[in-house]
């Protein structure tokens, strides 16, 4: 493939709403997924994001990244005010509504609502589940750190709670995301399927890989 | 699908490395990208990276994180030391020498060599490309944030160059990682195609959606 070269000069001249496709597009496919909230006064926010990364195991957490101004402050608002939210993974039943969350809707308006999703509140906790969401996982806030290069914030929190499809999670614990039908981000736009190619073993200098069932 | 809910209890409870399969699971899928960097003795080192991040777009930032004791320490020292590092994205004709890359090498070895990947210097950039990746960056450390809830960083840098087939440029800046065998993975070890559902207008709340040309 022919290739093209972008220096940082010619990356800074480039128009703002071309380079802004252009650099969304280039950290790899993204994970696609929900985050619920409630404000005090039970107004709900849902909201879809694309930069939730895995942070630690035990304990378990997750982080995301804030924007400094996006349609998502609602959402950040909500989980300053409460400390509680949900991530909820997209799938391919219900990428269209989770794009539709990114509407500039206004406070008062509800996601869940205007995008045709379904509220879902289990075992007390405070902050909404997507019920059409397969995997979804409650967290209380641990972090805000801010990042002063740009002004973006990453979110950290921890899991308190999770709901997982039986049938996905494999004896070992490995969950399978292309069996619940779950969907990633390439950009700012583009909705992409996954088809497992390979489960490979745990790396060793001195042996080869080998091929696991999944 | 049956639903198995976990408490933050129950999660503390589990097997370790139950846990790091389950915890891993749960972000969604994640970026494959691999990481070039080398020492001031010409040392170089390789280490595969699902957790990049992207930061913004104006300047181009990317983040990504760094456990607290991994086989990629090398990595980190070399980015420490050199301030320069690599982010290559992992196809499907590279994701097998990828995950090797996982192994517990020694520093002295390098991990190009090992995998069979091959080393590719650029306009004078001083650390190492993956000559076999389609999709290329060339970042500059900004800034090491340490999160001090589980003792992992943050590693954030600009890109200074990068370089993308022509061919999968679309006219508006979007790169179409799915034509350029991109993949992701799911959990520690699972490899995953990507097969383009549908790219989408920008959100409006008072428009349906659209379908966009790929």
């Amino acid at each position: 493939m022919k290739e093209i070269s972008f220096s940082r000069e010619e990356i800074e001249a480039l128009d703002n709403r071309y380079r802004a496709q252009l650099i969304n597009s280039l950290s790899g496919a993204k994970s696609a997924n929900l985050i619920g909230t409630q404000n005090k006064e039970k107004q709900t926010n849902l909201a879809i994001i694309s930069s939730v990364v895995h942070l630690g195991s035990n304990p378990a957490l997750f982080g995301f990244i804030q924007r400094p101004i996006t349609v998502e402050r609602h959402t950040f608002e909500n989980i300053v005010e409460t400390e509680f939210y949900t991530i909820n993974h997209v799938h391919k039943g219900i990428y269209r509504a989770a794009h539709q969350t990114s509407a500039r809707f206004e406070r008062e308006e509800s996601e869940f609502e205007k995008v045709g999703l379904t509220e879902e509140y289990k075992n007390h906790f405070f902050a909404p589940y997507v019920q059409e969401s397969y995997v979804k996982l409650g967290l209380r806030l641990e972090e805000i750190v801010d990042l002063k290069i740009n002004g973006t914030k990453l979110i950290i929190g921890s899991v308190q709670e999770m709901y997982i499809p039986e049938e996905i999670i494999k004896t070992d614990g490995f969950v399978n995301l292309s069996a619940s039908d779950a969907v990633t981000i390439t950009g700012l736009d583009t909705y992409n399927s996954l088809t497992v190619l390979e489960r490979l073993s745990y790396a060793k200098t001195d042996q080869p890989l080998t091929n696991m069932e999944v």
